[in-house]
């Protein structure tokens, strides 16, 4: 099989690009204290997330929920569900997988940590905690400081639950364009998340974990003092947004589309719309061909200006660079894998979607 | 089962909202000689369009790719693909289809014209085939008048195919906000349309079928003398895109979620993101929350300012409005039926993504 027989749209994975995306960043984690905890939300793929994590350097993987961690317990046994769970059913599942491996929940209010510790409990498992804070992005998490270390002394001394320390997100850092100003942000935010865990330990709290990071400042996260883990993602594939940053990961994710139309000289139509690759991060751009605009993405489509004089026919092939990984990525259920042009696996997308009907029913 | 008990993010609908939707449109079409051929890309899910069918005055199903088509042939024994083919292994997927339903295509180069018929005539079956309009969208679509008469001409003469007319869709109009000017806009591309369609039948084609429309326009393109079907979609679930146009249709479909943060009064943060409701149109709206506003939506959030006085606490549930219909579908594989709170069913919306293995290997 080659690429030319891959049914369009379709994601593709140019693997020596990836290979050389983990170990870099496996290389530039394993003289540092602090580790690489990748995620599996941007790619939701075993077979991506067991290449990483045998690349080393990692303490585990991160998760963004309990269904993407039920299906990565395939491949780790250390989870990080970075997001809060709330309800009975979501808690109940968390428990569940905390039979068979470490499981670790962010929590940024006294129910979320009631329903954990009765799951807990119920289960007769233990299930670790980070308080999440909120370090700029202004979404979940409880303020840094005197509020972070109430919650973490209420997290202390219930059943079943186990404080390993803080985790924050500095989301609105991590994609800052100027390498200077990036950094400002990032260190702000780290150096919350780091003050926080000193008063943890001041307060005869635990705070072994400090978790944060991205793929846009995991290398300045990684440096400020008392972190201990980054939960980088998009690295691994890499996309358009990212990519403009100046890091050394190359694109290595393509959305693969055929010519259905050139019915004019200046433009062409493929197949693959936004439902096949997402524009949340704007437009994305064609591989190989600076001259080529795209002008939109409809639901099956993309249109796309090309010079009146090019020679792109009807049912010739064209790859798009997706601006936003994890959300392009949770469209598709299978990931081709290009060596050149042959295609040597598909890999099932195996946490993707939501409301599968097999999943709701182990809820 | 309950609203309460479903895993969130999760997509719900309304049934009676929606079966009151499909009666609506039914019964406008129910006495004109323009018939309804529901777009099956809108929802992916056979029990919906089932339940279209059966309502009558509908000429067939509309899909957007082969491998809707092969869903949606469980329910339909005759299916539009307004869409060109172009490859030879989705041409022998249509061709296959025509085996056991009728299979029409769109067509809008001779190349795509080759494919089909060589897949038609290897099957020994025939595709029927409408020429495919650039009405103003400017997407695909050969030009109305003399050049959509040269293609017809030449597929008329193609074995395997059987020219059946035209049809153009009036993409760029039928979101117009204001209904002059949306009317203005839908009745010139409808115009151009029927135009063709007579041209056709001067130069001794088959012009019998004259098919577009949306959602948007089913009540202005279905009024223009020579159309005789609209492929109209959202109306059966909407969107609050479509629904600030005034139509007689309701909302019915929303996306659950769970209120995973409330660390501050002025904000929650629920667990359904842009990976559960898309934001191409815009943001989602909160159902039944005037004072909450959508003011964000990351991969797997959504963040809302409520007033500080709210009562909402974590674990509460929150349903958002999605703004496009077709791609928040396209998220997610079961779709809960609700009458009042009580889950009655759960749909597979067995046509979503791409690059299902099974599927693939059926290429």
């Amino acid at each position: 099989m080659t690429i030319s027989d891959i049914p369009t749209p379709a994601l593709v994975v140019d693997l020596a690009a990836m290979e050389r995306n983990i170990r870099r960043m496996s290389e530039y984690f394993a003289s540092r204290s602090c580790k690489l905890r990748p995620h599996f939300k941007a790619h939701k793929t075993p077979e991506i997330a067991r290449r990483q994590l045998a690349a080393g350097s990692c303490t585990g993987l991160t998760c963004a929920t309990v269904g993407e961690a039920e299906v990565a317990a395939t491949v780790s046994r250390d989870i990080l569900i970075a997001n809060e769970l709330v309800d009975r059913s979501k808690c109940r599942r968390a428990a569940a997988l905390a039979r068979q491996l470490a499981v670790t929940a962010a929590v940024d209010s006294a129910e979320g940590l009631d329903q954990l510790s009765s799951a807990a409990t119920d289960a007769r498992v233990v299930i670790d905690v980070l308080v999440d804070l909120n370090v700029g992005q202004n979404r979940c998490g409880v303020a840094p400081g005197e509020e972070a270390v109430a919650l973490g002394t209420r997290a202390a001394g219930m059943r079943g639950l186990r404080l390993r320390g803080v985790m924050g997100y500095e989301g609105h850092a991590v994609g800052i364009h100027d390498r200077a100003e990036r950094e400002a942000a990032v260190k702000h935010s780290m150096g919350m998340l780091a003050a926080t865990a000193t008063a943890f330990a001041a307060a005869g709290l635990p705070a072994d974990v400090v978790s944060g990071g991205g793929t846009g400042s995991y290398d300045i996260s990684s440096a400020v003092p008392g972190i201990t883990e980054i939960q980088a993602g998009s690295y691994v594939l890499m996309d358009s947004d990212y990519g403009c940053l100046g890091m050394p990961f190359e694109q290595a994710l393509f959305v693969l589309g055929t010519v259905v139309s050139r019915a004019v000289a200046e433009r062409c139509v493929i197949d693959a719309g936004h439902k096949a690759c997402t524009k949340d991060h704007g437009q994305p751009s064609v591989k190989g061909m600076k001259d080529a605009i795209v002008l939109g993405l409809n639901d099956e489509h993309t249109i796309i200006a090309i010079p009146a004089a090019s020679s792109i026919k009807v049912g010739d092939r064209l790859s798009l660079v997706p601006s936003h990984i994890d959300p392009t990525m949770n469209l598709h259920d299978a990931l081709y894998v290009l060596e050149g042009d042959n295609v040597i696996d598909v890999w099932p997308i195996a946490a993707r979607g939501y409301g599968t009907i097999d999943r709701s029913r182990s809820a």
